[in-house]
């Protein structure tokens, strides 16, 4: 009954209903699995943009202007926001949040940070289950604002419709994102702080890579927008380039195809997890801790042991 | 009966068998698995090491004096280098390999690199498969090189007795590596070109985060390392740095415990293959298809959907 009631309130756009919502989806509580079921059908009419780039490039900022521009279009935008966790301290850094509260209090905005603190890979998927959430929650556009560094967080890129990658001159981030793979997942580039010198030698570098990329006549070609968040310069271009960006996946099919693609990820990540569960059973996992003594002492082989374990899993289901 | 001479020929450290057996565990084929089986017993003996840190910070140039300094020790060293892979050119970054080229031809010394094209998270598996064929071809030290940024690069260092993160000055690259978790998983820090500009702050902003790390009495303190790799300086010191932290580990027992680890993320990540292999058969992954155009039209959840396939399976193994 608590978790109807909830739902309820999450159709309503109740932010507090929201908040806790996503705070049952970080704890990792199996209720959360019954919540987003029972939210599906308002789910998949949000648009969803992932901005990553490095630290200190000015992606907060950015945000913070195209929340702006959004809010004057009466849409209602949501921000969720991965912070990479110190492992000192436990907690998120969240630094850049505090420029954010600007537009925070909007009722039309709804800002969240989460943390990956010891998650090893589940943050994309907590991530994109709290934009569904704010999709449920009639959220017209939804944000995704990562340090694009990682794996989760080209998983996350990768699960939005656009994804803009935000670069600043100097300090060789153009090479460093083809490196990360960051290249592959830009729909386009913004070069943030464009006034600041070497913006020209950057352009030329970012120009140069994307030439390099392998592109058929009709397929999109990113662009580059040069800004100035600090100033509020550039945000409209950004906000035409989205817009251009989601003409061309509809108009091409591509927007459901894309979309397709992400369930797909998210389907078999979800079973993985069941499979997982189901699997390490409290025997099973027991009957590990005594096997790995023989691997370490050179007895046996990891894959001999994992296949003994599961052998014994496929039987004890026959049985 | 040609696996059995391939092992033959690995633990008589013939090179050409040795890139054979990588090349087939880089592939995925199904062979490697057997291959791993066989080679198990003469597994366990290599010291690895793995070192980590952004890109230019010289952690080429050290692995290769760090390299001459154990050949002169008569020691063999295998170097897997983990390349980030341009998703425009298909191919590895292989710069810095060059550099390397130097040592690589002495009878003790074998190096190969790994690139992480395409593959989600499984480069850390391969990476440590190619390590145990290199350690059962009688290689006393294995060195990963990484580039300190995502989750399969942290895995990677885990996977090492001792982890090294190379730091330098400027750029406020300490705190980036605070950020990507380089913090926790450095037994210590090799601070490189230390003749350069900001060395000092450096050093002190580096001192000043781990002295905010938990640390209790016993524990070991992770020691900073000054070096000019380009002129050899420094790099007794890491080896001497090295030598300290596996006495530390053996001394408390640490060193089994570590690998008990790490063998038992690696059995889970070897039973999650099989779990998937045997899950996704044709009809499944077809059914998944059809299920995923529901999703898209809003008529179901993922979640339902993950159940529903997840619940047919074990029905259909009880069967």
């Amino acid at each position: 009954m608590r978790s109807e009631n909830l739902v309820e309130r999450i159709f309503n756009n109740e932010k507090r209903a929201i908040s806790r919502a996503i705070t049952i989806i970080e704890s990792g509580n199996l209720n959360s699995t019954d919540l987003l079921k029972d939210l599906h059908k308002k789910i998949g009419n949000a648009y969803r943009i992932g901005i990553t780039g490095p630290p200190g490039s000015g992606k907060s900022t950015l945000i913070n202007q195209l929340t702006k521009f959004y809010i004057e279009q009466n849409k209602k935008i949501g921000v969720i926001a991965v912070d990479p966790t110190s492992p000192f301290t436990g907690g998120a850094l969240l630094g850049d949040r505090v420029r954010m509260s600007e537009v925070g209090c909007d009722d039309n905005v709804f800002i969240r940070s989460m943390a990956t603190r010891g998650s090893l890979g589940g943050i994309s998927k907590k991530t994109i289950d709290a934009a569904d959430v704010l999709d449920a929650a009639g959220y017209d556009i939804i944000i995704f604002e990562t340090v694009g560094v990682g794996q989760s967080e080209l998983d996350i890129a990768k699960a939005a419709d656009t994804t803009i990658v935000v670069l600043v001159p100097g300090s060789g981030d153009s090479i460093q994102a083809m490196k990360a793979g960051l290249m592959e997942i830009a729909d386009f580039f913004v070069l943030n702080k464009s006034d600041h010198p070497g913006a020209d030698s950057a352009m030329t570098s970012l120009k140069t890579i994307l030439m390099m990329r392998d592109h058929t006549e009709k397929s999109w070609m990113p662009n580059i927008i040069n800004t100035i968040a600090s100033e509020n310069f550039g945000t409209i271009e950004i906000a035409n380039e989205i817009s251009r960006h989601r003409q061309f996946l509809e108009r091409n099919g591509l927007f459901k195809l894309n979309r397709e693609k992400n369930y797909k990820v998210r389907i078999k990540e979800i079973v993985e997890q069941l499979l997982n569960n189901e699997f390490w059973e409290e025997k099973r996992a027991e009957s590990l801790q005594v096997s790995i003594l023989k691997v370490v002492d050179g007895k046996t082989s990891p894959y001999q042991i994992a296949e003994t374990l599961f052998n014994d899993f496929i039987t004890s289901l026959k049985k």
